[in-house]
């Protein structure tokens, strides 16, 4: 019987992450993938280039857990060690392979240079281990034991990694007989993350399955569904549907896609399915609303333009803002009136469909003081606007959180998601962090 | 004599963490910061919510470092176990602080709440420990010994985690006498990493102090200057100040700026300096060289707006680019041409003194085919425009690597540096990634 993967731990290797100087998103990257097939990472351990922390770690774990993944430490120069540390600590010596000898020559003759002598180490292996191929580069990944453990070892480039990890680890992975996870997600727009657990009631307990929790990042907050057991996979996924269905009809107007759906891609999907064009208008985002949209491949479809007033000057002169809206006693830039007008404008010089327009106070300076005409503006202070050709208009004023990085995407995000209610006929809903006008 | 502090351990706790849901950013920020003042991270460790297993880490890490930082596991919840590990792995018991105690209490008091009384366990420390106060949050910070290590837990939130380090745990760390580190970057822009190398020369050689090393990261090129040794301060910064002397006057015009300076920055404060103004016009970067300008707090003193042509028709309307340029026989919207025409529109409109234009493909989709009369334009292929209205227009074309949004952030960044080198009086340097036309 092949020996059965309960428990795995990560460990990466690399002065650059142990200094401090690199984020490694391989260990999460990996635990995700591990969680995914119901395989539990216990620990993750990051060692420098040295081989006896290097080795000690190896020998630690190979005692703790069923399975270990180590990145790094698998390049041509002398600060590459994983090679040395798996046969020291599987008290064994380093050969070389042929097969992955030729394999790393085949690279660099596939590019039609010559290989390096100091690659040829790259081939070395500990005696009872083998090689694993590496399709993307040059360094060969090693399989072997240490103690209970199963070992492999990738290289620390998540190009090379992933496809090493998906194409020769993952077939060769032995999850606990009889228990699966599958997880499944679905994203809101415009609830809080505490209301949308109370719409969710016992959904969410703890002792349920599938297994419902929220997780919220700057205005979207996602449902995640987890089902881990021993449950034919067709069972699991037909509880997952159950589930899914559940918690949309119970997060509603709010659920506005599932997976990796983002909130940009699927305001374009409805437009482009109507066969409708947005442009934008916007002053305290300076453009960051049409960033989001356009970082969507294909966004030419339905996005048309804008214009970035930052200045009131161009406010009047490119949206056609009335100076008498933004000049004392109006009601100034930041206010209902001028995001209405800027929308206004923006639809017409733009000849699209809808606008979407934006003015606010982003901080950390700009904050209003009340006085005798004009109510108190603070810094997160927003109004947001949206005008259709087929529909009435509508403008809201939000108060939004934190610094001016965060005032800015939560506002983009907010337009976005006023737009996509009103495609999905839903022009009324309020929506998180909404203030009164 | 206290305890010196020559290695560090620093220890992550969360279940969020060890699954890959949260990318743990405390630990890399710990890690720098403890290498700017001379303790050298020797390992990182991250464990569930789990007592044994975090017990056992500090335990084990007791043993082998000078210093364990731990973040995390010190909430109010049942699954925060950070009081009891400490308390385990010191073979001692918790007790309630009621100094700790009261400042939790003030922390709800002074938001007008009452103190839940599951928050009462967060004032509970090890008999022979000592607490942190928490100024930015309602969990304090414990500080003990375990082994040969003398450790400190901080809360994970980083906006709690951060100060409590600075002010509660940098004052208290002893690192070896006799071995300082400082450390000093330098941006350039326009250059690439292997010719900025080629004109550092020996400058770069592994054996100097300070030792020399450059970073690249999407068309910023860093110089990192690093002194660690024997020397007092005073000297140390002296030896920086004469290496970074010599790598500025090596690496000449392509430096751009030092330590936290950005390139938008660096931009809009010569453009204040002048008392300038600039605005622009975005095609295939669809507003993101506007949002990286009006990231900045300030931006608005000199940045006056601009607009997205993302359609071509909006290139005509609103930038005036005619319609000759973007019609067939004409150079196309993907051209000097109209780049100098979008730009030349821009700063009309918008009455600025300079303007930026970006016209490219930033792909997955879009490249063109050569044909009799207009020669190939792959994905990548972007051409930027600066016009200025004192002094004649600069047209570049450039051929940017990677994705989409690769090509997007170079482009933009490229957009910048070019405006840079013009108010720098550097118009005709050729910068990293420019073509032919």
């Amino acid at each position: 019987m092949p020996h059965e993967h309960t428990t795995a731990a990560i460990l990466s290797v690399g002065d650059e992450i142990t200094l401090g100087q690199t984020l490694d998103t391989n260990g999460p990257w990996l635990a995700q993938r591990l969680r995914d097939i119901g395989i539990v990472p216990v620990e993750h351990v990051t060692v420098p280039d040295n081989l006896a922390r290097h080795a000690a770690a190896l020998r630690r774990l190979g005692h703790e857990v069923d399975l270990i993944i180590c990145t790094g430490g698998l390049g041509p120069t002398a600060d590459d060690l994983t090679r040395q540390a798996m046969a020291q600590a599987s008290d064994d010596s380093l050969v070389e392979d042929p097969l992955a000898l030729a394999q790393v020559e085949a690279f660099f003759a596939a590019r039609a240079r010559e290989m390096p002598t100091i690659n040829r180490g790259q081939a070395h292996r500990p005696s009872r281990g083998r090689t694993l191929p590496n399709l993307n580069g040059t360094a060969p990944g090693l399989h072997g034991t240490i103690g209970t453990a199963e070992v492999f070892c990738l290289p620390g480039p998540p190009g090379e990694m992933k496809p090493m990890f998906e194409h020769h680890v993952l077939p060769r992975l032995n999850p606990p007989s009889g228990r699966i996870v599958r997880t499944r997600v679905l994203h809101c727009f415009g609830i809080g993350e505490s209301d949308l657990a109370t719409r969710l009631g016992n959904l969410m307990d703890r002792t349920r399955s599938p297994l419902v929790g929220t997780t919220a990042s700057g205005g979207v907050v996602s449902i995640r569904l987890r089902y881990e057991g021993p449950a034919p996979a067709v069972e699991a996924e037909a509880l997952l549907d159950t589930c899914e269905h559940e918690a949309r009809s119970l997060a509603g107007e709010f659920v506005f896609g599932a997976g990796e759906d983002r909130l940009s891609a699927v305001v374009l999907r409805l437009l482009r399915e109507r066969g409708e064009t947005l442009a934008c208008v916007e002053s305290c985002t300076g453009g960051l609303l049409e960033a989001m949209i356009t970082e969507t491949p294909g966004s030419s479809a339905a996005f048309v333009g804008g214009l970035v007033t930052y200045a009131n000057e161009a406010k009047t002169e490119l949206a056609g803002v009335p100076a008498a809206v933004l000049e004392f006693p109006g009601p100034g830039a930041v206010s209902a009136e001028c995001a209405l007008e800027m929308a206004a404008g923006g639809m017409d010089r733009l000849k699209a469909s809808h606008c979407l327009a934006i003015t606010g106070i982003a901080g950390p300076e700009g904050a209003v003081a009340a006085t005798t005409n004009r109510a108190a503006k603070p810094v997160g202070t927003v109004f947001i606007a949206r005008t259709s050709r087929a529909a009435g208009p509508d403008a809201r004023r939000f108060q939004f959180p934190g610094d001016r990085s965060s005032v800015r995407s939560w506002a983009a995000v907010s337009a976005l998601g006023m737009l996509r209610q009103h495609l999905a006929g839903l022009p009324l809903v309020r929506v998180l962090r909404q203030v009164e006008p």
